[in-house]
């Protein structure tokens, strides 16, 4: 063995405790809401075989893949001639076989048709597990990072999008991030192609118009000029992108002008079914019709979901869509579904960025327990037990050590509270309680000191 | 895109949601433990650069290393020559920088090191994450599977020991599986291989007596004699392997004949010290002292522990021990650990095989509710946030489809409540609760259903 300097792959992180439990606070919370929900955990391999993967994420993506070297002798059965002539991309073919998974839809995919016969459909899972990309790090993104994806499969229903809004409204509003719920419909964005005289030109439009609020109507005009959008059809847009009002009236102004367009007009109900289904809930977050939202084109089919803090730049923290066909690339057809997907990272950095996140004590130790001798040790590690069974987060520190140095270990942890016991404590069956911030001490029994712990 | 045939990699595993619930019940007992003894949870990338992993594992470890290719043009740097010249093994290193955890110990030692100045000495973490190895897949043995390790380092103290102890009682308490924490200390059989005269012989003789319980004392004997320790000091070994008693009389019968060995005599006081710390608990464990035991002897430096179900065989489901240098490899010396490491996978299958596992009802869908009409949905969703705001998991079926349809759903998912709304109950302000399993349905209004499902 030899020495090594220490480090980490670029773009990826180590989770110190302070992360950790902040983290662990965004899951669990995640988590809980999905499970009152009825959702079903789920998990895949970190690997898949690399012909599962290649070819769902287009070109760019396939690159993008992490590939894992055959073990043993991964020559086997090539020529010199392969290795030399090659390219990278054939070859790394022939020497990998698998690769790390890219996000959890494909393989989400995979799981619905392999184990179609054990699953009850509609199927209502979660998912919450790494995902890795070869990409360029950079602030905010890096190359291992976990997605937490929420779906329900085998249905067509619309109350399927519904409680997507509504599970989303309900993490962050457990979270304690106020958001902005921006919904759209593909179909929509279909219908004003058609009607306008462009239904060709459908991604353009779509690219361009996302950017209104970023670069203004005048930018967005001249890239669909520059992406040669007929300028019949733009003049025939420009009026739409400033319709205002509530969601509602909104669908209302586009209605006649999509009155052309069955898959515009079928959009719309879509959207008037979903705020109907809503109509009673008293939810959280803003929900607002976004025509400018063209999250996810080559994938979405019907509702498009996009969630942004209210009170931080930051991009969207969550995000999803119904989708027709998720397992048709696996050979079993007509699988609809819809579902969302949280980004763990960004969500982190906004409760960070606005102080949102509880006092880390509660989920850390709570008391430190330190002692002199032996004998204090086997006074001590009893009522340790008794304390844990109250759910009360305690420890001992490991040696005898002066109290000075085991004071100093409790301060620097940040734990609240110190219990020492000495042969005085032992004879009267008390322990001494100390509260860290005030500096207050006092002599108590075991109930006591639970009770006050507890409180 | 290209049709699919699905599969998964070899050795590796979906988890279904059935699965998944058992799997998380195991992990959350053994996290809350950990949590109420002030362990901190950290985690580290699944891919680490490969020096950091070779040459820690043997060269057998080395092989079962899982290599990701270096990613774009994995060839650039490398002639021809190199191509068709290197061995496998050496290329491998030409064309991978990276690879997957192989365990949790070597992350850990490289994650103390690069974060020792944030660190608080002793730190007591722990960390639950997958693990891949590239090793022949058979049954119980995956390519990718968990470990849970738990950890305190920077303290020679032996109550860390003690404290282990505690910890995997109080995991197998908690789970309900019933076993025998089994102790030995690598002092104690360097002294036996010492004062027997077979020093350098150690290794082979604890080899030989790990199986004792296997194959029995004869085959255990010859086997010595195979691996060459001379016939004098198999005498005077075999009267030890014959000791018997609690764990403080096979200590004190060891006592004399350990005198002569400075270690021996050590080894046995630390044990005697972990004892004595234990004396004033209760533990619901069986605590056996084993002479026979020797896991991971190049590694561990004192303490030896591993933990047997009782009621099943199966090889241990938990082991550890105490090691005196984790971090030197990564040029930080003088860092002393204790830890042991929860082996899920087996844990889960005593678990499956004993019938251990809670009712898996109450960690999924309790009541399904079911509907007719959108006036039915809109009427049930602001109830069912009351019921899931009370802790109650619930969901609606997502369409107004034949009662029957609705009914196979619940049954189908094992949801043991349903509950039904038509215009009757709206007009009421009431709902139809049905017990699925004795039939029986009763109209009640909104807080008595709550009271009755959270029952």
């Amino acid at each position: 063995m030899s020495k090594e300097t220490t480090g980490i792959p670029k773009g990826t992180r180590d989770f110190t405790p302070d992360q950790m439990i902040r983290r662990n606070h965004i899951f669990d919370t995640i988590t809980g809401v999905f499970m009152q929900h009825g959702f079903l955990p789920i998990e895949t391999p970190a690997m898949e075989n690399l012909s599962s993967l290649l070819g769902k994420y287009g070109e760019e993506g396939d690159k993008l893949l992490f590939k894992i070297l055959n073990s043993g002798d991964f020559l086997r059965g090539l020529n010199p001639a392969d290795l030399t002539e090659l390219d990278p991309g054939p070859l790394s073919m022939r020497i990998c076989e698998r690769g790390l998974r890219y996000d959890l839809t494909v393989p989400f995919a995979r799981f619905v048709v392999q184990h179609r016969s054990e699953i009850t459909f509609p199927f209502r899972r979660y998912q919450i597990q790494p995902v890795w990309r070869a990409d360029k790090p950079q602030k905010g993104r890096y190359r291992e990072f976990y997605q937490c994806d929420v779906d329900v499969v085998g249905s067509d229903s619309l109350l399927n999008e519904a409680e997507m809004i509504q599970v989303a409204d309900e993490v962050f509003t457990a979270l304690g991030i106020s958001v902005t719920i921006r919904i759209n419909n593909r179909k929509i964005l279909a219908g004003i192609a058609e009607v306008i005289g462009a239904a060709d030109k459908m991604q353009e439009i779509t690219v361009a118009i996302d950017k209104l609020e970023k670069i203004g109507m005048e930018q967005v005009m001249e890239e669909l000029i520059s992406r040669q959008v007929p300028a019949e059809a733009i003049d025939r847009l420009q009026p739409l992108l400033q319709i205002s009002g509530t969601s509602r009236e909104k669908l209302d102004q586009l209605e006649s002008f999509l009155g052309a367009s069955e898959t515009g007009l079928k959009g719309l109900n879509e959207f008037r079914e979903v705020l109907d289904f809503l109509s009673g809930e008293s939810l959280t977050s803003l929900v607002e019709f976004d025509l400018t939202l063209a999250r996810g084109l080559d994938y979405y089919t019907g509702a498009i979901i996009e969630v942004v803090a209210n009170d931080m730049k930051m991009g969207s923290i969550c995000g999803g869509g119904r989708y027709d066909n998720l397992t048709g690339v696996f050979g079993m057809e007509g699988v609809s579904g819809v579902g969302i997907s949280f980004g763990a990272d960004r969500i982190y950095d906004v409760m960070e960025h606005l102080n949102l996140f509880p006092d880390a004590a509660v989920h850390t130790t709570r008391v430190l327990f330190i002692h002199f001798s032996k004998e204090d040790v086997i006074y001590i590690l009893p009522l340790l037990k008794e304390i844990r069974k109250a759910g009360i987060h305690a420890e001992l520190y490991p040696d005898a050590a002066r109290i000075k140095k085991q004071m100093t270990y409790a301060d620097s942890r940040g734990i609240p509270f110190v219990a020492l016991v000495g042969e005085e404590e032992r004879k009267e069956k008390k322990i001494t309680l100390k509260d860290m911030r005030s500096g207050e001490q006092k002599k108590m029994d075991l109930g006591s000191l639970i009770a006050e712990l507890g409180k």
